[in-house]
């Protein structure tokens, strides 16, 4: 006998999911069923809904908000001068919670990598460049990942921008080679931050 | 800045499951804003919320069911005078994949851990004895864990009994001492179901 089908399809959501095999979807499955009460389960449902109909990239950076524009964007205080490009809106949070960055982002959603099919028009390049040529920027700090893909991004951006009057800097090598900024610790992200230099 | 509250509360919601930390938790959360499409999204908020509403334990063994009965207690083919006691619904599966058992079961739903506070009166202990009292049961098979709480238990229910006329069975020690069935590979716990002794 199998699991009942009401909770297969619990199962199959939970592996679905990125880092969760077979036998922990079961276990949070069960979890689910055994030690939560109908209300928490029901605000979770709401939660994962609501996080795609509340959500969205903001008009100016990409991130995620609720409203127009992100709250990085509409703050007043931070610096529309020095524009940080992240791949992800993860690594975007990682840097914020260091907080000792005042500019704001730029989220490309993704990095160019040819061996997965993912080129130059599938990333948020052509809005960067758009919003460097409005003038207000005078650095963009390209914070992609230290992988192959994070670095040919750095590069072919850099490439694109090369007429325009802007510092380009790239976070230093503070990164572990092939290292993730999500998964980095904030001492290696904050170092990295700090010795990022002329590109 | 943090991130909006309509993924926090999601990360939460996903950090509160076991095995699942802070990091961990906004990677999915994240996945789910970024990957999932609103029609999947929505169909796991469903089976999230029915895991809750369409199951509930089978009135005689306290499996899993969306019945009154569960399919294994409804099965005419299966030996209703072999019962196996196990602690969870997910060692119940567990045996259930190996297909080698035709009996059928009954979940205790936990096992004795005084130092947790888990006493006797928290396990379904009551239901079995009723259980072995209507004179169908010609064998019961003690499946606790290989634990300290699982022997326990096993010792427990075997001093409850000792009056009737019934043979009871403990799985052998195939299984590694300290180990959960639930973890164990199934050549494990069909060796210590094969090995099962007297008790």
């Amino acid at each position: 006998m199998d699991y009942p089908k009401s909770i297969l399809g619990l199962i199959d959501n939970f592996s679905s999911l990125p880092g969760i095999g077979k036998k922990t979807a079961e276990r949070l499955a069960l979890h689910i069923y055994s030690n939560m009460n109908k209300d928490d389960i029901e605000v979770f449902a709401k939660n994962l809904v609501n996080v795609k109909s509340n959500l969205h990239p903001c008009k100016v950076c990409g991130n995620l908000t609720e409203e127009e524009l992100c709250p990085i964007c509409m703050d007043e205080t931070r610096d529309k001068s020095q524009v940080m490009v992240v791949e992800n809106i993860k690594d975007l949070f990682v840097i914020e919670k260091l907080e000792v960055f005042h500019g704001i982002y730029h989220v490309l959603g993704g990095a160019i990598d040819f061996s997965n099919g993912i080129g130059v028009e599938d990333i948020d390049i052509p809005h960067l460049i758009e919003r460097v040529k409005q003038g207000e920027i005078k650095e963009l700090i390209l914070a992609c990942n230290a992988t192959l893909e994070g670095e040919t991004t750095a590069r072919y951006i850099k490439s694109l921008l090369e007429d325009y009057d802007i510092k380009i800097t790239r976070i230093a090598h503070g990164l572990p080679v092939g290292g993730d900024i999500a998964y980095a610790d904030q001492t290696t992200v904050l170092k990295a931050l700090e010795g990022r230099r002329n590109y």
